[in-house]
């Protein structure tokens, strides 16, 4: 398996990435990266890395998009940028994933270019994975297609679901639709309209109906659909709450113990990892012809790793072909 | 000044309503409230509370919405219930303000259908307080607008800095457009419009742009506006995270401790309670000519008291007064 590795995306970018694809090398004997970037500043750092074998090979790229750009205005301004010679390669098929720490908007924006879709897929969405109190929920869309329509929101139903069951190993995962109340009728027309689809598709026997805001983290769901707007947002005030009570709760317990200060702060240290981190090292952007990971801007060199291993989960799970029979299942259940 | 309140809404009424009623006569010689509800159940209770005084009397209403029931058709049902009583003494002026712990939905549809709004308000929308690391951030609408038009937003920015001005004391508060970037020209159609539409009114001095998820919580912005909708889902994540990461840290940092356990669980305890409840008790509903008062659900006495003691402070500090003012120096600023 070949694997495209946007090696100028993210904030320490990138020497993490280099020191994620090596581990990876490492780890997956299966896989071969391409590091792609400026060679001028690659091939010195591959060198001083140590890496002598020849799976991991430098392809030339001018420029990137940087984390604060407009992704539009950046990739016209520069066509041959890492992120758009990821996407080229994939186009290409001459690798069969890709995985950036880059500018989120520049990556998905880079994709939708190439309309590289999977058969059947009107939209694809970023599902990211969240930390919830019986483990892990997905959430999808976090801001791939702002704005979706019920029948993108129907189709994320599908591509969640697939995707929980085969990487997150849930033999039956709950899906839920974000929404403001749990009854049925509740919410706006495009909640509505999302909801009378879903129980028209391949989701259905999975689908447990609307959701609200709390049961992302309360166990009671395993997937939660949302149109990217809205999932955008839940997913930075997640992140920024918990943050914020990271840093409280630990100034306030740690300032009331004197002997086992200590005690406490390595188990706040740890827990905090917990909420920050998760194994799969990434998003993926579901409904590609083709596998994309998108990791966070801070990722460190495991988060590079991880994104990289869950790439190949992706492919050996054969999540893609399962997206593609259930859209095409679905398609069928509500044709005239 | 008189206040309604709802003596049957939230899941402890009406023995915490009444409670707290007691002890806001207490503190605040200058209120009357008007306990609505059963007259059945209320007389043996207030009998038993042992409160003598005559500032305090009981408005019979028949049934009352319950926290589960679908709020127009109950309201339907029960014409006489007792949110809608207390919206029909403040529509007659027989009272200046009403709080409720009731069902929410059912709070606002009442009040809707009394069309009491102030002058040249398009709609009410409700104003939230959550915790923040710099104290607190206003969020509005959590709920009373779903899908509101960038004008209804364009008032809330004015509506929200008049109150986080008035109530909580902020001179000058930054005034933030909830989006998915911060850069201008992000987001939907809904919230490009709603941009430039606060740029021309009243709350433009204070005004800092879009903000995103995060900066909710990270001291960045004082209000933070959005339609209701993406805001009630916001304010349930936040409590579901909130709630999640309570339990999951204090279960692990409590666990790696030994003699200063007890230490730590109180600290715990102590800052729950920071985080779960607000000096305000409850959530203004905006807007109305009059003043309503939403507390949440699980309201206590103490928090039912802080609404009472809210009311007072909405009508002492002349809110409405001064979002008329602004309203109208927006519409001059606007009109062609």
């Amino acid at each position: 398996m070949r694997i495209a590795l946007d090696a100028m995306g993210g904030d320490f970018a990138p020497a993490v990435n280099i020191d994620g694809a090596i581990e990876a090398l490492q780890m997956l004997p299966e896989i071969e990266i391409a590091l792609v970037g400026d060679r001028t500043v690659l091939d010195p750092m591959l060198a001083r890395s140590g890496y002598s074998g020849e799976r991991l090979v430098i392809v030339h790229a001018e420029g990137h998009v940087g984390m604060d750009e407009k992704p539009t205005d950046a990739l016209r301004k520069k066509p041959d940028c890492s992120i758009a010679r990821c996407w080229k390669m994939m186009a290409g098929k001459e690798v069969d994933a890709l995985v950036s720490a880059g500018n989120t908007g520049g990556v998905v924006a880079a994709g939708l270019w190439t309309k590289l879709f999977l058969k059947d897929v009107k939209r694809p969405g970023i599902a990211v994975i969240l930390p919830a109190s019986h483990g892990k929920t997905v959430l999808m869309d976090v801001g791939a297609n702002p704005g979706a329509r019920p029948e993108h929101l129907a189709q994320y139903a599908i591509m969640g679901n697939v995707f929980a069951r085969e990487v997150l190993g849930i033999a039956s995962p709950r899906v839920g639709l974000m929404n403001i109340g749990s009854e049925d009728g509740k919410g706006n027309d495009t909640v509505r309209e999302a909801h009378q689809l879903i129980i028209a598709g391949a989701a259905r026997p999975n689908y447990i109906g609307n959701v609200e805001g709390r049961d992302v983290f309360n166990g009671s769901v395993d997937v939660v659909i949302c149109e990217g707007f809205l999932g955008n947002v839940v997913l930075k005030v997640s992140e920024g709450m918990a943050s914020m009570m990271m840093r409280t709760l630990a100034d306030t317990v740690t300032s009331a113990l004197q002997d086992e200060r200590h005690l406490a702060i390595s188990a706040f240290q740890q827990a905090g990892k917990t909420f920050e981190y998760n194994e799969v090292g990434g998003a993926p952007l579901l409904g590609i012809d083709g596998i994309c990971m998108i990791s966070h801007g801070s990722s460190d060199a495991r988060s590079i790793r991880n994104a990289l291993k869950t790439a190949v989960t992706l492919k050996d799970r054969g999540v893609n072909q399962k997206i593609t029979q259930a859209l095409g299942a679905s398609a069928e259940a509500v044709a005239p």
